[in-house]
Order: C-alpha cells, then sequence, then structure tokens
C-alpha cells in the first residue's frame, strides 16, 4: 500500500488528556544558527552578540538568543499538535530555564492539559504544556500553549471539556535568573544604551522608529531553519490566494530584533506572558514595533531588574502606538501583540 | 595582454584519457554549512539534526548530512570539467567512504576515463571519475560522471572513443557503512519514525505529501556554498529567456529532506547509483517528491539495512507518482530521477 | 515622556574634532559568519576557504575574508556616524593590522578628525579615523572615512574648518604581514591559478568575465550580518522610488569574490587605499568587475608579494573596461572604485 507512511498530523479526536507526545527531531544549537539569525533579524543585543560581553555578565559559554531556543522548541512541536490547525490561539506561562548555549542538544515534549470541542462540532481546542529540555536531561524552557484543531471526522464524540487554568502573567518571582549573571560591572557603551531599569516607567511607550520590509525568501530560511513544517509559509498551492503566509516566529523575532532601537539594555528574555499573532503578514509587508512598559519588578539579583513588556508589530509605522479601537478590537495593521519579562541592568 | 588569466574552462579537445585534473580549491566544512543548509532545506534526518542522536548510534563527532559532501565535492569539479558543458548526463558509482565531519577539508581530482566525440562533431562526451579527499588524504567520496562538453574548435580531430563500463547500481556489498555506526538501540520517537528496514517492501511507493515553492534568492545561495560557478543559475544576462536555472544539486537536497515525511529512518546516503536532472526548474515551481523502494539489501552491520531508492521530485504534486508515460519519457513536471542506496536500522 | 529612549543619530552638529566615539555593539566572528559570507558571495580564495590551506602557509587558526572583519567593523560605526548622511563620500589608509579569526570579538571606536561645514549651511563633512580591537585590545584594523551628514539645525553656528590630510595610498613599507605567513611552499594547483606576483605587470587590466544578477534579499541579509542599521537598505517606505538601496559594502564583497577569477592568488587584503560607491545599484541589475594592476611591491617577507589593484565593479559587462569617460566623470555603469593591496605568492 503507498503513502501510509507520511504523518498526517493529529487530529482533534487523536488527544486525550494527559497524553504525553515525544516529539521528533531532537535539535543540536550551533554558532551557524547564530550567524544565519544575526542575518534575519537586525538583533544587536550585546550578550547574543559578543561572546566577550556575555562573560563580563557572567555568562560563559556564549549563549544564543533566547527566541533560537524558542523557535527550534517550538518547531518540534508542529507536526504533532499543529498540523492540522485552524489557528494558533495562544501561549502563557513560557519561562526560560537556563540559557542555551552551541553545543545543547533540544528535545521537546508535549503534555495534552485541555480539550474543548467547538460548538460547531468540527474543531475544538487543544491545550498542551511543552518542555524542551538539552542533553542532560534539563529543562530549557517551558510553555503552554492551545489551538484550534480540525476534526477528522466530524461525527467522533466530543470528549469531557477540559480546559486548565493558565496564569495571565508569570510572577516575578518565579523567573529564573541566569546562574552568575550579574549586571554590576555592565559596559552601557558597549551594550549600545545609557537605558537602565530606573529608567523605565510603566505605562511609558516606546517607538522603536525603524521598519523592515519582508521578503519571502526571508521567513522561508528561518521557518527551515527551525525544522518548522507548517506547510502555509512555504507552498503556494496550499493557500486559495497564492501567497505565502509570513510564518509567526519571524514578526516575533524581527518586532524583538529592532525594539534593540530603545530597549537595548532590555537583553535577555526570561518568559513569555502571552502572545497573539492578530492578522496575516506577507511579503512587501514594512514590519515596525513599539513597546510599552506593562510592569516593573526587583528579582533575586540585585543588579538585575525585570521589565514586563508589551513588544508590538505593525504593518506600517503607527507612531500614534495604538493596540486596540474604541470597539476593543486591534487596530488595524497590528500583527503581533507579546506579553514578556525582560531582565535590564538595574 | 588584458584577459587571459581567466580560467575559460576545458573544451572538448582539451581532455586526454587518463589525464589527472587537480581541482581548486580545498573547502573547510563547518557548523555554518549544517545551518545554512538547515535553511535552505526542510531536512529534519535525527543525524545530521542532533549530535546527541548522532553519538547515540555511534556516530561522533557530529556527520553533517552526506549531500553537503557531494555538493562541496561535485562543486570544485565544475571549473574544470563542466564549465563549457552542453548537458550533465548521469552519475554513476557514487559511495560515500566515511562520514564528513565540521574540521574537515575536502579536495577534489578527476581522472578522465573516457570521450566520444558526438557525431555533430561540435561537442563531445567526457567520462571522468572524481574523488575527494579530506585533509588526512583518506578518501571521503568518489563517483563516475559524464557530460556532454563543447569543443572550441570544431575542427579539432576526434580522439579515440573510449567509453567505460559504469555498474548501473554499487552492489549491497560494496556499499561503505560508517565505522562505529549500530542501530542497535536507535530511538524511533526522537527520530520520527516507527518504519523500519522490514516495514518497506520492493515496489513500494511513497507521496512525500509537501511542496516548497522555489526562489532563486534560495538556490543561489545555496550554488554559491557549494562554491559551483556554473553561470547559468546566478546570471539572467546567460540565458536568451532571461530565468535563471535553478541549480540541480538544489532540487537534489530539496526532494531528499521532503522525503523524510515518509523515510525519516532513511538516515544516510550510502551511494548514489544514478541520477538524472529530467527538465529545467525555476523560480516560482512548487517541488514535491516522491520514492519508491527499488531493492532491500542487508549489510555487514546486522542493525543495518540499505534500502535502494529511486527519489524522484516533481513540478506540482503528482499522487499518482508516474515516473515515465507510455513513450518511455519521464512524464510531464518530473524534474530528477535519483537512484541511491539509504542506510535505515532494522 | 515616549520616544525618547531610540537613537536619532548624530547630526552634523553634534561632532567635534578630538572627540572619541565608543560604538555598540561587540561582536564576536564565528564559523556561521564564513558560511554565510561563502552563501552570499562566490568567495573561492584559498586561505579562507581551506583552513587546511591556510596552515600550510603559517595562518591557524584558520582566518576569515578579511571583508568580514571590515564590514563588521564599519558596520558598528553606522548608527553614530552615518545615520543621517547624505552620502559615504569615501576611506583612506585602511590596513588590517592581523588576521581575524573565529571567537575574536570586535569593538570600534572612532575619533573626529576633522569637520568642514558645507557652503550651503544644511550639511557637513565629518572626518573619523576609526579603530576596531579584539577581545584583547590588539587592534584588528583601523581606517579613516568621511561622510556628508546632515544639520539638525541649519541655524547651528559652523564650527572651525578642520580637514585632515590623509594618504592617498598606504605605503608598501606600511602593509602588515601576518605573523607566520610564508608563501614558500605554496600550492598553486589548490589556489585554483599559477599567476604569481611576477605575471602581473603595472598597467595590466583584468576582466572577470563572470556576472551575479542581485536580488533584495541577499543584501539585506548582509546588511544585518554586519548589523548596519542604515534604513535604505531594509525599508521601501524610506526611499521615495520605493526600491531598497543595495547596500555598498555587498558590491565590494560582490567584486572581490568575482575577481577570484583572474586574481586566484591575491589572496588577503592588506590595505584599502581609496574607495568610491560612484552609483546605487538595485536588485535586477547584474554585477561584474574587472581589476587593474596599479602598482607592485615587494614586502618584508620575500616570498610575499603585493600587489596595488583597482576593483570596478559594473552594472552590466563592461569588456573595455573603461572607469572614466573623456569628460573624467566615470563611466556609465561604474559602481564601484576600490583601490587596495593584496599579498599575492612571488
Amino acid at each position: 500500500m503507498n503513502g501510509t507512511k507520511t504523518n498526517p498530523g493529529n487530529f482533534f479526536e487523536d488527544f486525550t488528556v494527559g497524553q504525553v507526545i515525544q516529539h521528533a527531531t531532537p535539535r543540536t544549537v550551533t554558532e551557524g544558527d547564530r550567524a544565519v539569525y544575526g542575518s534575519l533579524y537586525p538583533t544587536r543585543f550585546a550578550i547574543p552578540s559578543s561572546a566577550a560581553f556575555a562573560a563580563s555578565v557572567g555568562l560563559a559559554p556564549h549563549p544564543v538568543e533566547e527566541l533560537i531556543a524558542f523557535h527550534i522548541a517550538f518547531g518540534k512541536t508542529v507536526p504533532d499538535v499543529s498540523l492540522n490547525a485552524v489557528a494558533n490561539l495562544g501561549y502563557a506561562e513560557l519561562r526560560f530555564h537556563q540559557p542555551v548555549v552551541p553545543g545543547d542538544t533540544l528535545s521537546t515534549s508535549s503534555e495534552v492539559i485541555g480539550l474543548k470541542q467547538n460548538s460547531n462540532g468540527k474543531s475544538g481546542v487543544v491545550y498542551v504544556r511543552s518542555t524542551a529540555v538539552n542533553q542532560r536531561g534539563e529543562v530549557a524552557l517551558a510553555w503552554a500553549r492551545w489551538v484550534m484543531v480540525h476534526k477528522r471526522d466530524v461525527d467522533a464524540p466530543a470528549p469531557e471539556a477540559v480546559v486548565p487554568e493558565l496564569a495571565s502573567v508569570v510572577a516575578p518571582a518565579d523567573l529564573v535568573i541566569p546562574a552568575g549573571l550579574n549586571f554590576g560591572s555592565y559596559d552601557v557603551a558597549a551594550a549600545g544604551s545609557p537605558h537602565r531599569w530606573d529608567d523605565y516607567t510603566v505605562g511609558e511607550k516606546i517607538d522603536h522608529v525603524d521598519g523592515v520590509t519582508l521578503t519571502d525568501t526571508e521567513h522561508q530560511l528561518a521557518t527551515r531553519l527551525w525544522q518548522n513544517t507548517a506547510k502555509v509559509h512555504f507552498n503556494v498551492e496550499a493557500r486559495p490566494d497564492g501567497n505565502r503566509l509570513i510564518y509567526g516566529g519571524h514578526i516575533i523575532s524581527m518586532a524583538r530584533a529592532l525594539s534593540y532601537n530603545g530597549l537595548a539594555n532590555a537583553q535577555i528574555i526570561a518568559a513569555i506572558n502571552a502572545g497573539a499573532h492578530t492578522s496575516p503578514a506577507f511579503a512587501g509587508n514594512t514590519v515596525y514595533a513599539w513597546s510599552e512598559v506593562l510592569d516593573k519588578a526587583e528579582t533575586s539579583v540585585p543588579s538585575v531588574g525585570a521589565l514586563r513588556l508589551r513588544l508590538v508589530a505593525t504593518k506600517g509605522r503607527d507612531e500614534s502606538m495604538t493596540l486596540k479601537g474604541a470597539d476593543e478590537k486591534y487596530a488595524e495593521g497590528v500583527l503581533l501583540d507579546l506579553d514578556y519579562w525582560a531582565l535590564i541592568p538595574r
């Protein structure tokens, strides 16, 4: 018989609460990933850019950007969790447990923590908690995610609805400060900005000014690098409009890199509280970003502060930095609304 | 005098049987090559993806994909062998003699093993046997290839015709199993598929389902990475239609990567028996792949089996998996017909 | 207050003679940079291509191309020196003081060595001397550069004009020969050309024959890799014509790589005497290159000679290799006029 050896992905009725899925394929992070990432995004944060700077704040060997670890760990879940997804609905409780360095091999597994069939009977929401471990079995990062997934058979019975309670924000006390991190002798000139934790105030917004026009090749390079297999990103025949959909992780990384201009010292992403891809992006769109300081917190390390930031990517620049209109819907042009904790010198 | 220092390439009458050509330039393989390759092709085979997985099957240091070694070794021959080629006619007897790992430096030389002028007197077929060695002088891979090459001067006398006998398939007993390879404790969950050697039957066909739409930038990045200088891939002024011709090696790597979905455990390419680029591809084409199991063999290592596979790349998906029409010509849309041996756990 | 944390760049009146600017962000060079560079440019020079070849001429660990070091070091100066530039007017006195190898971290600082307001009162010329040091504080390369920069306020008073004297060419005695370099057992077959120092004559011109058609993605990948932030390269909304301007460093690297075909043994760039980007380039242009031997010199190492070369990039091939017309203006299609010293075996 032909064709039975390919992966059709899981449908809604294939998931059961408590099920644990070990995702293929383990992936070793290398200095090559850092270089390709640097060619795709205009990132200039001093820690991932410079081994010498990283060592000066206590981080050696030289960590890669947290988003490299996130994209790799996340990409592994796609063939099993979201190949038949209608929509990626959200993330929560993402924490980085330790820096990832070249030579580390990441493997991801997911536990199904919730299921809720939609009232139309054609699809349902799947909640998973995913954990990426390194070659020593230590947790590198973990997060919750929920996606709407098609049913294979609309007549399959609905499972008992289980909706997990997920925190709307990671508590500052739960942020993991990388072992050895010390911003005591932090070099602001090398980092590119004098603005420290004390200089940011809750409610402050920052227009990151710069824009980058998207190309199809670039997001395809990124998506493949993370071994993400969602076909709408690669195949013009997979969408009725004949356009490739820009991979959402590409927008996250682009916005994060653009945020250097205004947040150069927000060096390390410690947690992602929530994230929404609010509209699709395509080649030719020019992406800008702005940030809002949502909260501030001290951490267990006196030289290290935490900023809770909203990072917003927009199609075209919006100097008014408007997130939502009077109707409480996202303003036109908003592509991404990401809520995260960054570590910054005090 | 101007211009005499550039390489015009060899023409048919420049070759003599027995001639040995040492090709420039030696090239060191790095972790950067692995990353760029991973950004160009949707490859997920566990051995090249994960140093930890590779070590678990006895391969350390961490090998790169066999096709990286092939493209580099092959690219070196282009300026001397095929810069003035009309067509690349075929490969045979390609064997990988040992894994290539970052830090290895590959150098290629070729011996002319056959010559046959065409009846039109304007060109002829050149047969070469090429060998790539590493920095220790050990053979990494070797193969035979034949190309049709223009004559510089149509009045140059025809050489005596010498047509070498080349095997249509590498005998299983001649496959080199990498030293230390042992699939005894192979982790199918990490590798991404439960299907082992025993699960495949001769004659079985596998539709690899996924497609990737080609872009010019991507194949240009690949072609340059392998230091392949054939101008039709880079220069819109080099072809009357103003299109860049997609580099054939790009199609091979794309199809091999797509074949993961259905052949995830066919981890290692041990030999290439034959290969034909059956029609040209251009940016905008969407490439799909299917495979046929041509043969099966045991190897000298009990845990390691060999599958002889036909890998077919097509422009547009062909769920019927038709290689040739009733007229014995390749079906419309077939881009590549590659016959190879893969190593797979038993 | 919003928006005050982003970098607006310096305007003409922000510079003072004697001022020293420490540029962000230090950047570690990796094997990944070598691979991405190799995917962007058709470079085949044996020293950066092969660790084994480099070691055979006394260079270990394995240096990267000098232009990788140049682009990184130069990119750092952009946010502080040329973000508000009208035009990049020239380079001089660039010398490489030692090879850059993977693992080196480069930091750049600039001293303002001259200022001259334009007669229109709207802009002025800023002269800087920039120095890139490695993680040991040793100079890797240093150069002078002058750019025309906008005034923020046209009513700001003009500074006293200071115009530095810059050498039109680096004296051969000042070229730094990398420690240990010895071309005594140089392998011309591996390097790809038999032509040594003695084979080149002053006044000789070399048409490098090959052309590469530019794409937007490729120069964007390059520009980001070097952390160069000039927005005209990334953002179609930043220019009235809606085109991205190809990054000038992309043209330099493309022309240098193309020059391999005819100058394969001109292995190492020791100095750049002058450089002018004479017209803009855009995606779709096909770039060719030619060189002229301007001078020859012996060096302190008997096996190492120096060639002073003019490297010219053109849009479309110009087999006549015409630099300037009768009107002393650059001929149509000339994109780059670069004057440099290369080290080549004698």
